[in-house]
């Protein structure tokens, strides 16, 4: 499980040619904010509906036609397992995804209509996730695609950050000073802080699942509390980060924020109303901080909205409700 | 009431010149229906939710410094409105709209938002805006942008046919062979006529106000009945087309089609979960067309989806709905 190389700002770059050869870069929408206008970058609108196919394509190409060969598992509650699934099917490679029994339906739907086969393991009772995975790997002799513990999955993420970049030059008048994502593990902050060398980097979590914000505050990896909350934010579950990550984020984040349920729907609403799109409440969780004036915006702010997977149902329970 | 001019192709290539230094081209989708790729314009990630933007830009910035300085007038259910408020408030230009008392909130809101005055008619009613706004035109002096019958209008929505055929060529291997458009006065559908001389262009109207496709039919104008049933596709909800739209449609036009209320939700629940867009009623009417089989595809197939402003309310009903 030890990473076989550190990711670097190159590794980001290369990346993002790769991943503008089969990818349009995502629009990146303004939005004014009580007289100032924030950059929200749409990864909801990539084909799985979420930036983790950036990852998984660098990742899946970077490997060798044996290892091609013998197949990948990912493990997600869904986002990674969709992005892992597309590359995979796009480049050929047989895909295992171990996914949480409570997945969102659509998600779990999502990524076997691309092809992947379907592990689900028990999150609510505490099966452990890694271990499934390393069985399954072992007894495959597949390649463990990591959602967020990999220098590859890293840069892949990071490319988000370069076409940012690239945008705000065009359109905002110069290359972002902020710019605030949601985080779960962490492989799109630390990606985009190696992508955006000169922009503070501010990632958000839900309430209850604030381990990086609180690694960040105590110097060392610390892990999701075991009786945590339930939170409607899945993409942003991860019990902890891994070092590979802490690495980059330690040096380049001084703090990291939370985000109440309540205002994760509240961004939802907003994004729908004032955006037209559907963001899923990890996805949101970024925008939700930036309303409620938990971070002081920069010249040139970007807020990424990491993902739009939410089932119908649950989206109309969000745009029905005032809090 | 008569055009000035007639609107051409090379007025869209300019109008698409103009809009490209303004405005991001909106995202260009690939959708998988049954193994078949159609691309679909994301014309409700414009910033004020339509395509209408388009042709307001175009239309305001021709006018001279005298026209500036004495105000618009626009008529609209709410998109228009919102396009001309936006360039109006960019332009440093009075605007005056007049909407129907039974717009969508949104609208109506968005609209005054932008700086605009809003002055309301009483369309359940009967009452006639095309009164209503000439009254108001004459009292200040104003310039009328029409919502459809107007040159620089078709020129300026036409621009996005330039963009499709440009991401068409990057992305899908060419032009496209096929447009399907939502069509309210035919402003967008003449547009696109005029920018993809070498495409079909399919019109799709709401059940009960298929003005243009029973013209096309009939080989002149007719108008929608005047006990037409209520509609959710407030946007395409025109009495007739203008002879100005009317030549290029029926030139290029062989037929229209009509899309069922029930096709119209199912096509804003498949945007909503495999694309993660929020589209209105108006704007999935030509999307609802295409999944329920209406139009034979072509080998590029294009489709607009025109439009995302609708409340919270009732596209929450929508997703919660199963017809």
């Amino acid at each position: 499980m030890t990473s076989p190389r550190e990711p670097t700002a190159e590794g980001v770059a290369a990346a993002a040619r790769k991943v503008a050869e089969i990818l349009p870069a995502t629009p990146l929408l303004p939005l004014e904010i009580d007289g100032r206008t924030i950059w929200c970058k749409a990864e909801s609108l990539q084909p799985v509906g979420a930036f983790k196919i950036r990852g998984a394509w660098h990742r899946l190409t970077a490997l060798s036609p044996d290892e091609r060969a013998r197949g990948v598992v990912g493990v997600s509650s869904g986002n990674h397992a969709q992005g892992v699934a597309w590359a995979a099917r796009r480049l050929g490679i047989a895909a295992t995804i171990v996914m949480p029994v409570d997945a969102p339906q659509v998600k779990l739907a999502n990524t076997r209509a691309l092809g992947a086969e379907v592990v689900l393991y028990d999150r609510p009772g505490g099966e452990d996730r890694d271990e499934v995975s390393a069985r399954l790997c072992a007894a495959r002799g597949a390649t463990l695609v990591h959602a967020y513990g990999d220098p590859w999955i890293i840069e892949g993420q990071g490319s988000t950050g370069i076409e940012i970049a690239a945008q705000m030059r065009q359109w905002a008048g110069g290359e972002p000073d902020l710019v605030v994502a949601p985080c779960g593990g962490g492989g799109l902050a630390s990606g985009l802080a190696l992508a955006c060398p000169d922009a503070r980097i501010v990632p958000v979590e839900p309430e209850g699942w604030d381990d990086v914000a609180r690694s960040l505050a105590a110097g060392h990896i610390e892990r999701v509390a075991t009786d945590a909350p339930p939170t409607a934010c899945d993409a942003l579950q991860t019990p902890a980060t891994w070092p590979i990550n802490f690495r980059v984020l330690q040096a380049r984040c001084p703090f990291g924020l939370v985000a109440t349920p309540a205002e994760v729907r509240a961004a939802q609403r907003l994004a729908f109303a004032r955006l037209h799109l559907v963001i899923e409440p990890g996805g949101a969780a970024a925008l939700a901080a930036v309303l409620a004036g938990k971070v002081e915006l920069g010249e040139r702010t970007a807020v990424v909205l990491s993902g739009g997977n939410t089932d119908a149902g649950a989206f109309a329970q969000v745009l029905s409700g005032t809090n």
